[in-house]
């Protein structure tokens, strides 16, 4: 016993002492069904036009300029709700705050800054979705790149779903957060 | 001795073995009390009000839109000096440059992406601080999603801390930077 | 050999209790010089001008303020073609997609957020390189802060070097990528 005890510092001491050497560098394979967190939310954005200021969670600070046919150059700064399911009445369990520009065209592209934030007796923190999003395709993958309070260093994928638009008015995104990196 | 070099060789074989196993997706628990970098910072921010442009060290792009009365919509483009103490005079270690925008319908609220870029003889290089900033609150944490030369690859938390404001012409942010994660 | 693969087990067991009690907090030195994956790409930019939209890759959606001579305040979103050579003709392998904005008061200054999008039957995924990029400089080393497909959770650096400018209707930019975490 006292042998294997000896044994085991020793290998803690090495383990210590390799690790000094390792550079950062690395090559590894993740294994992308195995996230350290999992969950799915569902985003509702509904657009100001003017008339609405009481149910609007989103404007465009800067609209299209007529390059193509496809809202290039169209900024949009947004503070939505987000729920558990996709019921836009039910109770938010978060908020997406930050901004999305439009970029294509030849299509619709949009580059989205997405903080999902938490503040309720559960949850809270924050973390932030960020990069390119073709929201024409059927689903996207975007990283999502650092996190505080509960979710704090965080890294992940987001995969994000279109699954309703009604014209220019309103749309709902699910977010199937996977964090693959946690720390608390 | 032979045997215990010959041991500790086994073991680094072994440590690497085992390492080349090991999945990506993590779960720690982080010592916040111990980051492998912190210092504080003084930010002072003097936005441009059309008369000032020799000091001025902030200006808004676009203006508030009428939706609410928190400033929705207003953009603002920095490069804002900061200091080691609170005086504003103090000679600059670095400079804030990038963005913030307000998104609050019911307060103040913005969202920010800040780099903290070092150049003189002491430190060179730059980092990252990204995310929603409900500048309302005594403190915020953000996340330190990134950096280059003496904070290469670095990621942590900053706490803000909004200690002055002189109505929309001045604020100083203390900036309490806590990185995580240290490659250099 | 029976007493070896005992030893080896222990090792392993030893390692994950070790590593288990490990903070997360970390000090390491980054061997620069070998990345996991590098590789140079060159992003060529054509501004808008009112009259070439067939041509255009990146247009301003607000203007300068006025606030000092170097376009400070100037906003523009890019959808730019990445060729593996210098040719602007040459098949695109990726875009850039995203947008930068001018901050520089006594000199020419900009912020970025750019995201490189693959999608190619060679490859697929995007990563983002974020911050301050003093195109003044030869060159300047950003952050890579995340990414997805075969870029899934990468870092890194890249050093942007500007080799190209034809007054405000061109430029070329040598982008060279290199990844300090792959985990595909």
């Amino acid at each position: 016993m006292a042998n294997q005890i000896y044994l085991f510092s020793l290998i803690c001491l090495s383990v210590l002492l390799c690790q000094s050497y390792t550079v950062s560098s690395f090559q590894k394979s993740l294994d992308l069904a195995k996230p350290c967190k999992r969950f799915v939310l569902h985003l509702h954005d509904i657009a100001y036009d003017g008339d609405n200021a009481a149910n609007a969670t989103s404007a465009a600070i800067v609209n299209p300029l007529g390059l193509g046919d496809f809202s290039f150059g169209k900024f949009v700064i947004m503070d939505d709700p987000v729920t558990m399911d996709q019921n836009y009445l039910s109770k938010p369990v978060a908020r997406v705050q930050g901004f999305f520009c439009y970029h294509g065209k030849a299509t619709y592209d949009a580059w989205i800054a997405w903080t999902v934030v938490f503040n309720s007796t559960q949850h809270k923190g924050a973390f932030t979705i960020m990069g390119e999003n073709p929201f024409m395709e059927p689903t996207r993958d975007l990283p999502i790149v650092g996190g505080t309070g509960d979710f704090i260093m965080t890294r992940g994928i987001a995969t994000l779903t279109t699954d309703h638009i009604d014209g220019s008015k309103y749309f709902r995104v699910k977010l199937d957060i996977k964090l693959y990196e946690c720390y608390h």
